[in-house]
């Protein structure tokens, strides 16, 4: 018997670095997510199959044994063995586990994939276990796995990973979550250029120690803009909202952290009638985002593509994580 | 016996859009100068021979007629009947003038072409009547031209090519002329695609006018750092100056008048160590220019050639118009 969970990737609307200072960011769950299968083990190790990124291995006293492929990312790894053991610690169980681990969400470039894997693994260990978590539990435990990759992060993304739809964050006012009942596709373009979120907010930072008196106005500005965009996409005012991506990638351009390869899939989505695009995410590489007319979508996407982006077409969701249990999956 | 005159072309430092509404420009003169060499006719003719650029023809009564190659850019042309007949109507004089027009910055890319032939032709028609023109009526008949092309320009162009130097040009304060005692070297790189202000400002009045609650902070922003990029000039603080250079690069996407083509040469720029690069005038194609050290400077051109822009560098000079009699040039 096992258990399976999937979980939602995200994509940052508005506020990425202003969020850092003042003002909400705005993220939506969106229709690409992360699986998780879990099955018992005999033994007391956090097993790890990921063959769709090339590997496999195990965590046995927290210590990480590579079995198939090469050792990758060992921090993100840990996460999930941190958030598989803090599941059965809280179900006061002792037992080791196999994850199988597949994702739609491509990693490291700023779409939620750490944080909806962290979620899957968490609920999928607590359906295993019979252990009824709560949708509050399964964040709050996904948190701790987090914790592990970035240190100490704002909860966000294991927040929308759990619960899908729309969230506003903000810090010093916490956490809102919104509905959305009609669909609105986005288009991701993905440079492909892994990116270090510290290192390009450390520059934003610098930036505004060296400028105060011009950077303050601009995070000032992008503050109110991301609420102004949050209210134009719950009146679903898409040209507004195309108008204010536009803007906000400027903003962030100021900033230092777009790039010309995120500017040239930028352009080439504007350049076949996106209403906006914009950089998602701490920008230095990873994705940008297109929103466009539904008669307008395959040529943005095309454009962008063609301007040598990965291109996906997502769409919002208000799924959260969502748990069942299989039979015979992993043996 | 002929007369010429030289005035230099310039680049907006900063200021460019925002000054429609708020705040200074910044505009510098710099080493690159039109010529125009001016000689008398026994006709009412003024015949405008600009062979570098691939023509030569002549007005009658307002009428162009061409002589060799295509009629090009007949308002420009236009404009430079106008300043010499502005000149002898004040001057008290009829007569026709030969115009010998040759000048070493690139049209139609906002590096202040027109204004500098207009300022020449001027200059060279007054000395050659003996017409003792001071600099103040040099650049007013000059503007008589230029309202031609451009309908009601600020007045900022026809005065830096007379003056040269650093000027400051607010709306509703006027223009500081300013002078820079050491040399500061900017690379140019030119996109080599035209654009047309007017289209450009409209463009920022239509988003202006769609979302005054972002765009009028953005303005406010572009103000002030106009003001502090002036400062940082003129205390050769060129970090400084480079910092604030990349913030309004940013606030201009933000207000949608860059390109690709023009982000291209600036991060082609950045990438070799430029200090800042920004795009200079209204946007839409033409120009950037560079601010980097001077260990730098090739590096930086080089970069921006391959990006595919033509690229020059230039100092910001205090020479303004410059007239003298010449013997037997032109019979």
């Amino acid at each position: 018997m096992s258990a399976e969970a999937t979980a939602p990737g995200k994509i940052i609307l508005f506020g990425e670095h202003s969020v850092v200072y003042k003002g909400p960011a705005i993220l939506l769950a969106v229709d690409r997510r992360a699986t998780v299968i879990a099955s018992k083990r005999d033994d007391k190790r956090i097993y790890i199959d990921s063959e769709d990124l090339g590997f496999s291995g195990y965590f046995e006293d927290g210590k990480y044994t590579s079995v198939t492929g090469k050792i990758w990312r060992g921090r993100n790894m840990a996460a999930l063995d941190v958030a598989a053991r803090k599941v059965m610690a809280y179900l006061g169980i002792e037992s080791g586990v196999n994850l199988k681990v597949r994702s739609m969400i491509p990693i490291a470039v700023g779409l939620g994939s750490s944080a909806a894997v962290c979620v899957a693994t968490t609920a999928a260990v607590g359906e295993l276990f019979d252990g009824n978590l709560t949708n509050e539990k399964i964040s709050e435990l996904s948190y701790e796995g987090e914790k592990v990759i970035h240190g100490n992060p704002s909860g966000a993304d294991n927040n929308i990973a759990t619960y899908g739809g729309i969230m506003r964050y903000e810090r010093g006012v916490g956490l809102k979550r919104l509905k959305l009942d009609v669909s609105l596709p986005f288009i991701i373009g993905n440079t492909r250029k892994k990116r270090s979120t510290r290192n390009m907010v450390e520059g934003v930072k610098a930036l505004r120690d060296r400028n105060p008196e011009v950077v303050d106005p601009i995070i000032y500005t992008m503050a109110s803009l991301s609420q102004a965009g949050l209210d134009a996409l719950l009146r679903r005012e898409t040209k507004k909202l195309g108008d204010l991506m536009n803007l906000n990638q400027g903003l962030l351009s100021a900033l230092g952290v777009s790039t010309i390869e995120l500017d040239e899939l930028v352009y080439a989505a504007r350049r076949e009638g996106a209403l906006g695009a914009k950089l998602t995410g701490a920008g230095g590489g990873g994705c940008m985002i297109a929103l466009a007319e539904s008669e307008n979508l395959n040529k943005v996407e095309k454009s962008i593509r063609a301007a040598r982006g990965h291109s996906m077409r997502v769409n919002i969701t208000d799924e959260g994580v969502k748990t069942r249990k299989i039979k015979d999956e992993y043996s």
